[in-house]
């Protein structure tokens, strides 16, 4: 079974074409071996299977391989049919109607329920799936059935591995390590009063000793890697619009973890006036009158850092001597709608984080990955001497796009970071480093001076995850942990104290 | 004119309460001079002016000035009548039936269309305005007449005084100082390419001058404020939940300007597929199918900053030693949104504020506001040079209640910091400092050990408006700034370059 594609179409004329009949009968049986196979490997691409030159146009069957699509084939006899009416009978081709396009996609067996644009129906048969797409010239011109077609593919490709567990391959790791702690360090942290819940779903308040730590964690950052590498510090902005998700690419799978924002519908206190005096009388805020006084969401909370950095660099080009570009932010929070139940600090759903940006050519991006590593071996080793390893994985864009798979090793692809949580015995993600290839530079539409391809990477560095290492295996007493950490925490401040 | 009530009820009985006549007639007679007045001044109270003993139970007319409030009454006399015909008659009081609540509220003009709950109908005439209301003996109970009450006082207030100007009294002026600069700053730092316009409305990328500058801006508050004074770093939680809100007195008035946030309804990715896929034929986001799959705002983002610390505090009491308790937050964005136009850095969606926090006694309170005050004149004479002036005005809380009016100078209030733009000749309030009475503690249930009243205060140092600030007086050129705030600054890190 082979992928397949089935149209029917007409293009509609401005006189009766029938005295063309010879003509377009002679230019449509030299097509096959001409327009509508180039490109195709031999024996490949679209086949006309009937025509019929009616007094209203022209209809036409094509059948196709993947090498010349049905519906590019029909495009690319537009214009040859309309040179060939135009010049020797006056005839015009007034556009091209598709009554039927049909899909074969090759399946071990059926994908579930689906609810996509433009396609009719899809029915499982025979070791395929057959989509009965709606769609008309504008829908082709726009690319829809090639999207349509590599969705289906990809969803093939899922279910037929049976999951979208996340590829893993182990680089490096630390060796078992002796700890000194081996308790869930959350519920500890919370007796000490070094955090309390906030109000929201995954949200802790940070009291003076854990705010300490946060910031210890930033000095080893700023002493080990922003200064010796030369990072330059940003202010990235945190409300982020669809229009970047979509150069970001975060736009194809990130809807189920974001925090959505809806601005007011207008600002006018009159606007507002039944709501306020709503609560002033009932004490009780009135969510549904709000929720019809404010717009469709703009966008959401940070979701990953770097993407609302990328217009700053949208459109420009950019000197040579200016490569690598290194920057980073730590600017606000990000926020992650995270699975449910009660979580300690390891899983929150708003959290810290350094972002650091690096772009420049793939092999200043690669050397670059390279020298962060040994930053991060270094600081996880010598500084905050944790059991930890390194992996390889599904680079994280792709895994926020709702992919799978794995990139060559030392090319485009992320490096997870994993600590030991002794107290139960799993390991924790807590920082990652990746190479994003061309992705955002193309998609932010940035160049090199030189016009060289250029690549950019990135490093997330959660706070929380970071902390949640350190207490996991050392526990929150400041003896048990290493010198070189307690030189740079100094005095823990005293704690706010509650009777 | 003065405030009146009437109101018709009638106690339901369990049975005829006909042989009880002569003796409930008596009980409310004498009941003008004792339960009716009881705790107001002279002549002052309800009075019963009918009183109809049927059947079913007993109906009743009463009319108060706003001493005892008419709704109070019938409460009050619950009571001695349940005893009455419990007692002696074995007849219970089912319960009571408000068949009219007419409450007159003087105005000198009528209010316009208003929605308020409970409220039937409002209409203006003879110098009044005439409200039925629709309450039952529930409603009573939980006070709903009485907050109607206020918020249509309020109202008559704020419509006599013609509008919600701000009050504004000068406290201390810098006097006029020559300025090196007298352009608009932000067009001329978005052509240094020290900024550039983020994706959203009133948003900015600081590119790393302008960052430098937020940064030395913040070493000037560690250096001068936070360390002197013995400020402690927390982290303050940047997603605000109604509750929060409901405590912090924002729940009466922030409506119009708040970025909201709704939550996914649910994490599974199932639910999500068919956004995911329709942007991934069409391109576009389906605005709308997203609207349908999110649950209706839990709240919004960081509006003040200080509201979302106080739940570590709430319901725990501290030790008189530990106050003044002085705790900062410099860790997320804050959300506006601000009224139309394209504005620059002076006036933004989202900003940068470092947010600083006191709790203690009354006089530990207004004490540690006069340090502070002293500790700013230094950094806007002594490091920043401004030409700036301090005005005492409404203090923050009740302006972001909708409310107006001024406190007593020295005691509970607001200074707002301003300085001129010279572009323009108007002033920005760049940073506040006030006390905000014992209002936190108390919605957050905050006690001291010695059960002494606890007060608050507040400072927010929004570093955008810092920013603008020197940038409108000074201009971006180094060689124009103050020696002593270059010398915090440093050198400038190099900007990143385009062609």
């Amino acid at each position: 079974m082979e992928l397949e594609f089935k149209i029917t179409g007409i293009f509609r004329t401005s006189a009766d074409p029938g005295p063309a009949r010879e003509a377009i009968l002679t230019l449509l049986k030299d097509a096959r071996s001409t327009i509508l196979s180039k490109g195709a490997p031999e024996g490949k691409g679209a086949r006309i299977t009937s025509v019929d030159v009616d007094t209203n146009g022209i209809a036409i069957n094509i059948t196709s391989d993947r090498y010349v699509r049905a519906h590019d084939a029909i495009l690319r006899l537009r214009k040859p049919l309309a040179g060939l009416l135009g010049k020797e009978h006056r005839i015009g081709i007034r556009g091209i109607d598709i009554t039927q396009y049909l899909v074969t996609i090759p399946s071990e067996q059926p994908l579930g329920e689906l609810k996509i644009p433009y396609v009719n129906s899809m029915e499982y048969t025979q070791g395929a799936l057959v989509l009965s797409l709606d769609v008309g010239l504008s829908e082709i011109e726009k690319r829809i059935p090639d999207r349509i077609i590599s969705l289906i593919e990809d969803k093939v490709t899922a279910s037929s591995y049976g999951g979208k567990g996340e590829h893993w391959d182990l680089l490096w790791s630390s060796g078992k390590k002796a700890h000194q702690f081996n308790k869930d360090p959350t519920p500890e942290l919370v007796k000490l009063g070094w955090i309390k819940r906030g109000a929201s779903r995954g949200q802790w308040i940070h009291g003076p000793q854990s705010t300490a730590i946060f910031r210890a964690f930033e000095h080893i950052v700023i002493e080990e890697i922003i200064k010796p590498l030369g990072y330059r510090e940003m202010i990235f902005p945190k409300l982020v619009t669809w229009d970047v998700w979509k150069r970001s690419g975060h736009a194809k799978g990130v809807y189920p973890e974001i925090y959505y924002v809806c601005p007011p519908k207008t600002r006018d206190p009159e606007f507002w006036e039944e709501v306020a005096d709503y609560y002033k009388v009932t004490l009780e805020v009135p969510i549904d009158k709000i929720a019809s006084k404010i717009d469709k969401p703009i966008g959401g909370l940070c979701y990953a850092q770097c993407p609302p950095f990328w217009p700053f660099l949208q459109g420009e080009t950019l000197p040579d001597d200016g490569f690598p570009l290194l920057v980073f932010d730590r600017s606000g929070t990000s926020h992650r709608y995270e699975s449910g139940g009660i979580h300690g600090m390891e899983r929150v759903d708003e959290f810290h984080r350094i972002e650091l940006v690096f772009m420049g050519t793939q092999e200043q991006v690669l050397a670059h990955s390279e020298e962060m590593q040994k930053k991060y071996m270094h600081i996880f080793n010598d500084i905050l001497d944790l059991e930890w390893r390194m992996a390889w994985v599904t680079p994280w864009f792709m895994a926020q796009e709702g992919l799978t798979g794995l990139a060559d090793k030392g090319s485009v692809g992320t490096i997870d970071y994993e600590a030991v949580m002794p107290y139960k015995d799993e390991w924790l993600e807590f920082q990652n480093l990746s190479v994003n290839g061309d992705k955002y530079p193309k998609g932010f539409n940035v160049k090199s001076q030189s016009n060289q391809e250029l690549w950019s990477g990135c490093s997330g560095i959660g706070l929380e995850r970071w902390a949640s290492a350190l207490y996991a295996q050392k526990g929150p007493d400041p003896d048990n942990w290493p010198d070189a950490f307690n030189k740079i925490v100094g005095e823990l401040p005293e704690g706010i104290r509650f009777l």
